[in-house]
């Protein structure tokens, strides 16, 4: 056993798990060069020899429960690396206009039937609402009426979707309340799914980058929804961000905003994670949104429903390992290697959720609200 | 008619208030010189002419819900008064040990009779909850069961009090729930009456500033809640005070937090109600609160219910016309003036509320939450 080896198991020992154990949590090693691999790339490495089938877990996202869990009590300094990742961002605008297309070619120009191996039926691709619900289907659909309470919609508004993914949202809150909507989403692929499968309802689809909104369409909207696109703006464009909303929200309008959370303020992601799932994506901090808010909007109400996101990851993951066998699809990875890349992600960023590392929020932001409570519904 | 005059009553028509004018929101200006003292001394001359009887207002809530609500909607930037006050507060700790007791001379030692004048019978003296109450006695009531619903609390609990005040929300808890319980306040007098009050209750009271309860008191709660003494911590500290409760909570604790907010991060308050009513206090914003918190704290849920300070201090105000002239009690600067002091800070905090300048924040905040949601009571 070499130093790298015997380093690895001794810290894993220490949070209970333990290579080759008989426990599911316990990490199955393939491949003696993990030990070297993890120690010098750090989450890089772990996420990418899983990938290379160097190791492997009976139960991945308990794995990875207990490894967060142990670091949320300790005010641990940031590691050098991600320091530097830092100063990178500090440095470069990593989701400038032309930047921010990346994310889209790499992961949401995916066909839409990949991702259809694993979310429901109307594609809602984030956290769902599980207070009340007991499957996927339903639990996304509470999600959904869930917004649609606190933006208050009615047919008199005039509802904005910025970030509108395949139209999931749009299509079911024109459905039931009849409004006129604009759905805007920077992939190509996305809007046409999206103007395919709302079409007859009063939606349109626009094709471009949130800054080009007030560009492209005249008027201003009573009702104004981002659900999970906030964390692809990134920290130097928060600030922009809220500004077109400010400008695209009347003023007695109300802007519900959902995105995933991070307990720290931080300018990057999880090196794997950028690099192979959501590159350039960074978790708002409460102090991040605060600065981009202020002297535009009332708080008025914050809901965090994190834990949710386990079960909606975990979910998803259930129906990826049922229905990716027989999906006709040959990535240039390869089959197997890509499983364990979505295995990996599903796993990791669930238990990222659970161990309360990340949060997700629902906010309801109002410009110049009217003098009575928003009792926000939950 | 002076430059003055001219001045300030064209001012006051754009926003639909006339000097002299039959509607009720309508200043009546009884001394001339009324008109350069607001010029040149601002909202402190405002204020200061007021209680010197230089004008009177038949509903001066309304009068200031005027003057505030135009202002919201304006980027207006800050006027330079404001930020050479700013300067001072950035240079000095407004709050530290010394400077703290000054709000509770100025403020809290007044004699208990005289806030009895206003409060409810249990003497709560933070916003009161209206979403199901018609009466300030219901309304505090159930303020007190919303926070208690909110800790969770149970016999099993160890519950801590920063700020306790007459130690209203320590009975209520403590009868109630049977816990065991400290609460603190810098206030002599408030100590006094609050041990009085929660006599052969479990309830420990401590008379010291929130940085001393370490060392005051063994052992950690595992719920902690501070109501309406946040404000009074100032931005210097508002990290202090985290590490403090952040020390004093158990891991699998529960805070909740209520305070008032602003829109804006600012390093102090308005002139006159620093000068009258709360030296030395400051509401945080969003963005100050996230900067406290970050990494010490998940954020579980955040409420506003910011008008339902309006109802509160109008309950507070109606309450203080019937009942002060019976009260026994001769202020150095006379009854007359004092009264008129109290009138205005009703009035024109209370239109704070109503037009949204200010916030009344409930927030719940978690250590190393379990892997549940945290579904905040309402």
């Amino acid at each position: 056993m070499n130093w790298y080896e015997r380093r690895v198991r001794e810290s894993l020992e220490k949070l209970g798990l333990e290579v080759g154990g008989g426990a599911p949590h316990d990490p199955q090693v393939h491949d003696k060069r993990f030990f070297q691999r993890i120690v010098s790339q750090g989450s890089l490495g772990l996420g990418e020899s899983y990938m290379d089938g160097w190791w492997s877990c009976a139960q991945l996202d308990e794995f990875f429960f207990r490894l967060l869990r142990a670091d949320l009590g300790q005010k641990a300094r940031r590691p050098w690396r991600e320091a530097l990742a830092a100063l990178r961002a500090r440095i470069l605008n990593m989701q400038s206009p032309r930047r921010a297309s990346r994310v889209a070619n790499v992961h949401y120009d995916l066909s839409a039937e990949f991702f259809q191996t694993f979310l429901d039926r109307r594609m809602v691709y984030s956290c769902a609402y599980w207070k009340a619900a007991d499957s996927l289907e339903q639990a996304q659909e509470d999600k959904l009426d869930l917004i649609c309470r606190k933006l208050r919609l009615s047919s008199h508004d005039r509802l904005l979707d910025i970030g509108c993914g395949w139209g999931s949202f749009l299509k079911y809150a024109c459905e039931r309340h009849r409004c006129e909507s604009v759905g805007v989403t920077i992939s190509g692929p996305q809007a046409s799914y999206a103007r395919r499968d709302c079409a007859g309802l009063p939606i349109t689809i626009l094709e471009c980058d949130y800054r080009e909104i007030g560009s492209r369409h005249q008027g201003r909207f009573s009702k104004i929804v981002s659900i999970g696109m906030f964390e692809h703006v990134g920290p130097k464009n928060y600030r922009s961000f809220m500004r077109v909303v400010d400008d695209m929200l009347t003023d007695d309008g109300v802007f519900v905003l959902q995105t995933i959370g991070d307990n720290y303020s931080c300018l990057r992601c999880e090196p794997w994670l950028d690099k192979y799932i959501f590159p350039n994506g960074v978790a708002p901090s409460v102090e991040q949104i605060g600065k981009a808010i202020e002297g535009l909007f009332v708080m008025e109400d914050w809901h965090n429903f994190g834990p949710d996101y386990y079960r909606t990851l975990m979910s998803w993951y259930r129906n990826f390992k049922d229905r990716y066998p027989s999906l006709n699809f040959d990535p240039p990875m390869g089959r197997d290697k890509f499983f364990r890349m979505w295995e990996y992600f599903f796993a990791s960023f669930g238990s990222a959720f659970k161990a309360r590392h990340l949060q997700l929020w629902q906010m309801i932001l109002s410009k110049r609200a009217s003098p009575s409570v928003y009792l926000a519904a939950r």
